[in-house]
């Protein structure tokens, strides 16, 4: 870790990408992460909030320090929400394409990604940061960046894919790095 | 509960469509069931055994009684599992017409149903009692019976789906009636 960075932080994640994003926001606040990949336990729930919590706190019971947790989710309108909470597992199935077939020949391609970062600070005590993207589903998969469904997922008021953009410019719209930036926010008012 | 049932047994669910084909099983091994419905904490994972196992021992955690809960899933293999453990979710978002739309124009229909029973017994340790049943997807969902993707489910040497089907008559294929008859089996060993 560089001497400059002040504040270290553990991010329990198996995903190295939601670290990458993660890290470039936190970094811009001189906060760094620290990745522990301890297994992790997932409640099923529509609420990612809640998902993110529960996974905090029994990560929180092994690791007995300070940490977060992200869980997010692309929740498609017309698709009711789906695949939501679940957008790993359906990723992992019926992919990209899958969800292109599903949306063949709909008209309305609203989206939106949300994101759940829970903290829980040196007492125990856990809070909950919030961020969301708004967009609509591609035509097609476009781009080879990021991870998951961000080929088919195009922020509102752009004309690229997620997928079709660096991390630092995904970071100016997507709804982990709102996310991080309140972590950062709190983590600065705590440690101030 | 009529006299002549010996053995009564707590499944914890908020299903009634399940609670139905089990005690229809149960019922001829002179076993009944009370349902409760408390409310349930279920896990994410690709393992419909863990998810039920962890919902039991939850759910043993308030209620401190011999109880069984159960999971189920229709696993597609064209479609890699989907949508597996999270069946349910998927058939409230997308429901039978969103996997009749993932299935179009696929040659290899080939699916199974998957239950799993974990029971916790009266000293709190548990048993998993596993059924399955093979089929194909239909070609377009028939019958009002059953629940869940009981219209597109033709279980193997039928030429109805499940919801054509009566309690009685999906329970001579089911995976949640076979799960059922595992269950009853252990009880009578158990309770003999």
């Amino acid at each position: 870790m560089p001497e400059s960075f002040k504040l270290s932080i553990i991010f329990v994640t198996s995903n190295i990408n939601k670290a990458k994003e993660i890290e470039n926001v936190l970094s811009t606040y001189d906060i760094s992460i620290v990745v522990s990949q301890i297994k992790k336990r997932e409640i099923q729930s529509e609420d990612i909030g809640e998902i993110a919590r529960e996974s905090a706190l029994y990560a929180y019971q092994t690791l007995k320090k300070p940490l977060f947790v992200e869980d997010a989710g692309l929740f498609v309108k017309i698709l009711n929400g789906f695949p939501g909470p679940y957008s790993s597992f359906v990723y992992k199935t019926i992919g990209v394409d899958g969800v292109l077939k599903l949306m063949f020949g709909q008209s309305n391609r609203e989206a939106e990604f949300i994101s759940q970062i829970a903290y829980i600070n040196e007492e125990g005590s856990l809070k909950l940061c919030r961020g969301s993207c708004e967009g609509t589903i591609a035509e097609e998969a476009r781009g080879c960046g990021g991870f998951g469904f961000d080929p088919i997922f195009i922020p509102k008021g752009c004309s690229k894919t997620f997928a079709e953009m660096s991390v630092v410019e995904k970071n100016m719209f997507s709804h982990r790095a709102k996310a991080a930036r309140l972590l950062a926010s709190m983590l600065l008012e705590e440690y101030k």
